[in-house]
């Protein structure tokens, strides 16, 4: 699969963050020639915190990962690339669990404190026996180090054609503390996570319950905040885990002032690693960023901007580089969020376009076909009407998601 | 544009409605060589029902028709091909009224008896002036023959690669009456009936209360059970007239008993023009009928079969002809409705596919496949959590769809 076009165009540091030991293994599952199997395993059981998907077809390892994060301690997360193993009845369960018995055996373990994500084809039982022999080796050779962060986001990708790795480094009073995330995704993105994986790691000393308030309320700015397609998968998983290496003050909640610059390093690390969701969008060749403002409450914005930005009609004029604001207008229409036509504001690249419910007089739509030239299209729309505001991005709909979809599984 | 290849292969008979007069004529406001100006009229006031979008942001012509139905009579009904009208602002609306005017005088009508619909591009104020003088020679010349009424049918095309016209005949007691409706629409197509443009009349005496209600209620299940894209547009318009030429015993209430075979007959009608639209999708190359029983209730029904009907990935499957039911567990599971993976049955081409929250062990993929080259596809979906019903009609995703609409305006 040839690298998106809106790929960064070279891989930012990424540190490791003490206390987590990664590898990587081939199964030969789906993909051949390359890593499909990942484990993330920690000394001792830490902290952990998870979004997963809300679909009420939810795959066997989310109801496994469930079940754990109940427990709110993890020791180990094993990923596989190629079989979701979703839609797979008992037989499903029964394969979830062996794996978690292998990592639990083979690290010394409790089955309860191992965590699981597959993604990939829906309805085909994922095949144990082919992922079980390699966990001892899998697990004797993790190593906390840069390389093995890199490849293991190399290890999780499905469709993806860049591996997705960010790290923040940030204090917690006076202690550095790191933070290190990796994902996959590229298509079935939608608001509710769609078949994206996080994973993310800090050396900071969170209880669980801090750290799942803090990973909720970033998930729905960032990977609750994009779209590739409006579909939403049965695997979506975000997975946090604090190792407590690091040695701070204690924090007793979320909103915690000494926790300030940690949640902005860990808000802008979950927006950079979403938006390169989006930059990997099935076909993609323009990233768009949606910013709505002046809705009637925040949650209606952010309906008008998937409205927008789940629109094929608005996708596809974007991938032809046409300024077709009429079909904003109608995205906006059709979000049924209290809008006034007359007193709506749109604007393309920073350009005004409407005014008085209808086209500026002074509107030059030569300055917005510039600016759809780019691969950085930015829409703006102001409702004037209330407070609400939002920002989605998503990605063009163009020709080559149809030639990626229309044969996925063959 | 190539006609659709799952257009029907000849026009059914078309029956002129007493009554009811037609007449067509080129303006070149956005076509050439072909005619884009659409006038039907009647000697005399009759009832008029109609479906207008629930947009916010509606264009100029249905707040006017709007405010004619609000009286429940119309003298006639003015179409324009190429231009919506749709986000133009007060100017718009005035273009809207010289437009109405202008017919009002050359038929010596009341104004506030024309009704009005366009559709096309969104954000250009209508050019009247290149409407208006067409209007007294179009007035001239209307008659009620079926050529006319295939004319029409072919005037108010936009992107349609063929006209859609249908006739019934039934009768109120023992007397015979007809029903004709022409409809438009082939992108933009979404439950809430999106852009599409149907126009049907009947030589019927019934009272405008009885025709919104037959209308509404058959709406539904027809135009706003079709989906193309999922967008919504700002233009829909479905409008009934009554002409009341037939003498059958007076009518009363949609329910009324002797009213039972023309509700057939209507509801036939509108679910055969709503599927000409689907069978016209943009790019389709295969019509989709989805059936979901066994839901929570009707409407969560209809929300399940519009998740699975509205999914890029379901239909770049089926474009692909790949018989990938995943990615429909994926569609029910992300609509939001009640459903019980382990109970969900779903069906492609009436072969069981799933039972038990897995795949059947005696499925036979080959099968499946088989259907899949066809195209005519079904999908039936059973919940078995309650008596809820719904059908809805889509049409796969193609590279012709991204073709036609990323390139729409130039």
């Amino acid at each position: 699969m040839k690298r998106s076009p809106l790929a960064p165009s070279a891989q930012a540091p990424v540190i490791a963050v003490d206390g987590v030991k990664l590898n990587t293994a081939s199964t030969g599952i789906k993909y051949q020639n390359r890593d499909d199997l990942m484990l993330m395993s920690f000394d001792q059981p830490v902290a952990v915190a998870a979004v997963l998907t809300r679909s009420l077809t939810a795959s066997a390892p989310v109801d496994w990962c469930r079940d754990v994060l109940s427990r709110g301690q993890t020791q180990a997360i094993l990923c596989n690339a190629g079989n979701a193993n979703a839609f797979t009845g008992a037989a499903g369960a029964v394969a979830t669990e062996q794996c978690a018995k292998a990592v639990a055996e083979a690290g010394g373990y409790a089955p309860e404190h191992v965590m699981l994500a597959s993604t990939g084809v829906i309805g085909e039982v994922l095949p144990d026996h082919l992922i079980t022999p390699h966990i001892p080796a899998l697990m004797a050779g993790t190593a906390s180090t840069e390389s093995k962060w890199l490849e293991a986001a190399d290890a999780i990708r499905t469709t993806d054609t860049f591996a997705k790795a960010v790290s923040r480094q940030t204090t917690i009073g006076d202690t550095p503390i790191t933070i290190t995330g990796i994902a996959k995704g590229s298509g079935m993105i939608a608001p509710d996570m769609a078949t994206m994986l996080g994973f993310i790691a800090t050396d900071a000393d969170l209880p669980a319950p801090v750290l799942q308030d803090c990973l909720s309320r970033f998930t729905e700015q960032s990977f609750n905040a994009i779209t590739v397609d409006g579909d939403t998968s049965t695997s979506d998983t975000v997975i946090m885990v604090a190792t407590a290496k690091a040695s701070h003050p204690p924090v007793q909640s979320a909103d915690d002032a000494i926790l300030a610059d940690f949640a902005d390093a860990l808000k802008s690390l979950m927006i950079e690693l979403a938006v390169m969701i989006v930059r990997d969008g099935e076909g993609a060749t323009k990233l768009i960023q949606i910013n709505v403002s002046g809705a009637d409450h925040d949650a209606a914005a952010k309906r008008i901007g998937l409205a927008i930005g789940n629109s094929p009609l608005v996708k596809t004029a974007i991938a032809g580089e046409d300024a077709n604001w009429g079909r904003i207008v109608m995205a906006v229409g059709k979000s049924g969020e209290k809008a006034d036509r007359d007193q709506l504001e749109i604007a393309i690249g920073g350009i005004p376009i409407t005014r008085d419910g209808m086209c500026r007089p002074d509107y030059d739509e030569s300055m917005v076909t510039e600016h759809m030239k780019g691969d950085d299209i930015r829409i703006d729309v102001h409702l004037n009407i209330g407070s609400g505001n939002a920002t989605i991005w998503t990605c063009d709909l163009t020709q080559q998601y149809i030639i990626i979809n229309a044969d996925y599984r063959s």
